[in-house]
């Protein structure tokens, strides 16, 4: 309830532009590959040394910003930009309440307490596991950035029945222990049935994502829940879903994730799945959560991959467009 | 999907932040009414020959970006940015999808194709009636300004049973033709239980609001709706809310005000009110439906008049604090 929100938000909207801007420059830097590997290295170098602290009422962008305490490292500020800026290149989906941690970027719903989206950006390097890295030693984590009326936590999930989901997948974030812990935090959660979703189906798709990228160069996915409408008895249609905890976290439900993946040839594909939240047949095979990508923008309320030349795209769902 | 609608994004967010500003510069200049009344005049000389139209894929901004028609005429612009500081001084409850019309400021829920809120500034002068207005002329028309897949219309209203009803209300916009006829955006509408509601209780409060410009110099207004969970039969909490029409137009369970009157002594008094959107009894009283500031901002995942320094406020919902 005071000025260090609102300088908050600002500056959530305008990293999201600035990352924005910072992936068209990203984009136009394709043909410079030795200078992108070399800061690359700058990354692994700093990681440890530079783990940004939340502090309450600050942002965990990091370095790019007079809200932010003073950047440890000019360097680590510049790779985060290009990052953030590499993550999202092919566009924001919304622009409500944006973080950018080392390795995602997330949109969250204050209301619903819940990430309207998460974005990731996937290779074979980043997705390989680093020996080094405990997932054991992750804790989940309250997101101090968000404020406290709209920030779940784990008292909310306690005997709630429901599993802390991630959005953005631990298994995804491996090569670092910074990266691996950003995904612990509780804003990248969400309540998921746990026995037969999270720990399964839900799972099975986030392998399959991650398997992509020994096929494709760049894996482009994005993640979140859904609060889709049933037609009851009475022929009206309705969303209903159950808010767990004393802050009402969101139970979604539905998950989607709508994926580009880029051939060695610069050739883009795209996948959407849309998974309801709940107990799903172990031998159901995935195509079966297929959806047009077009249903998942219209009920999240989200646009997805809007700055891709939709030309581009060779295949929709593994059929020819 | 195309570049359009996020260069509509970025606009958008950077208009927010631009009021923002402005509204800091707005409040630094309050000793200046010589100036400020003089800009005035220039809004009821232009208005009838400034009237933007909407068009695809451009938000309604007016005057303000790179992305927008040529403007008409630089005052318009200057008044128009004024105008909207001067709506929004006391801060932006949230940041996602802001239009900002030429006498009020909304958010836009696009999941919910209802807008999460939309903030006006009501005076004496604002508010009194100008015979040559005529609101038998406003048809209730599509926001295009709104991407397709999130645009309510018309045609999902239709044999719903719910009115369209106002959110920034028709009645206090009497001023100037163009003004009415910018609260008849479907952008600004909601569904609404009409005789018992719209027409009744929730007109009353409207005209409770209006009629605060007599005694107070300046009238803060935010409206918006709310989904609230309910505790049902197995103990667990949901929220549930109808959805009509083709485009899932949610049906909120609630609606809220929160008011800041400013006294003619500069003292800053607040109140709350939260309606349930259903037949209401012709006898209650106002006073029922109040509700600490807080509990609307926990259920609505937003911040109001957070710009405004706390210990100024004199009263909360009619009492000292």
């Amino acid at each position: 309830m005071n000025r260090k929100f609102v300088s908050q938000f600002l500056v959530a909207s305008s990293i999201g532009i600035g990352g924005y801007f910072i992936g068209q420059q990203a984009e136009r830097k394709k043909n410079l590959p030795a200078i992108q590997s070399e800061s690359r290295v700058l990354i692994a170098a700093n990681q440890s040394s530079h783990k940004l602290k939340p502090l309450p009422g600050l942002p965990i962008f990091g370095t790019v910003s007079a809200a932010v305490p003073a950047p440890t490292s000019k360097d680590y500020a510049v790779e985060k930009q290009r990052r953030i800026g590499q993550i999202m290149q092919y566009g924001f989906p919304g622009f409500d309440n944006i973080r950018s941690f080392d390795d995602y970027v997330l949109s969250y719903d204050r209301r619903n307490r819940v990430a309207h989206w998460v974005f990731e950006h996937l290779t074979a390097e980043t997705v390989r596991k680093n020996d080094a890295v405990d997932r054991s030693k992750c804790d989940f984590v309250e997101d101090e950035s968000i404020h406290a009326f709209f920030r779940s936590t784990n008292a909310d999930y306690r005997r709630s029945g429901f599993d802390r989901g991630h959005l953005a997948a631990a298994g995804n974030h491996k090569h670092s222990q910074l990266h691996i812990e950003e995904t612990f935090r509780l804003s990248n959660m969400a309540p998921q049935v746990g026995k037969g979703f999270n720990r399964d189906a839900w799972n099975n798709l986030e392998r399959y994502v991650r398997k992509l990228t020994k096929t494709y160069t760049n894996v482009y996915v994005c993640t979140g829940p859904l609060y889709l409408p049933k037609v009851e008895g009475d022929g009206k249609k309705y969303v209903k879903y159950q808010v767990i905890g004393d802050n009402n976290v969101a139970v979604p439900t539905h998950f989607y994730k709508i994926i580009v993946a880029e051939t060695p040839d610069h050739k883009l594909e795209m996948e959407a799945y849309v998974m309801p939240n709940q107990v799903i047949a172990d031998e159901t095979p995935l195509q079966v959560f297929q959806v047009p990508p077009e249903s998942v923008e219209r009920a999240a309320g989200l646009l997805f991959f809007d700055r891709l030349n939709r030309k581009q795209l060779t295949k929709i769902n593994g059929k020819k467009v």
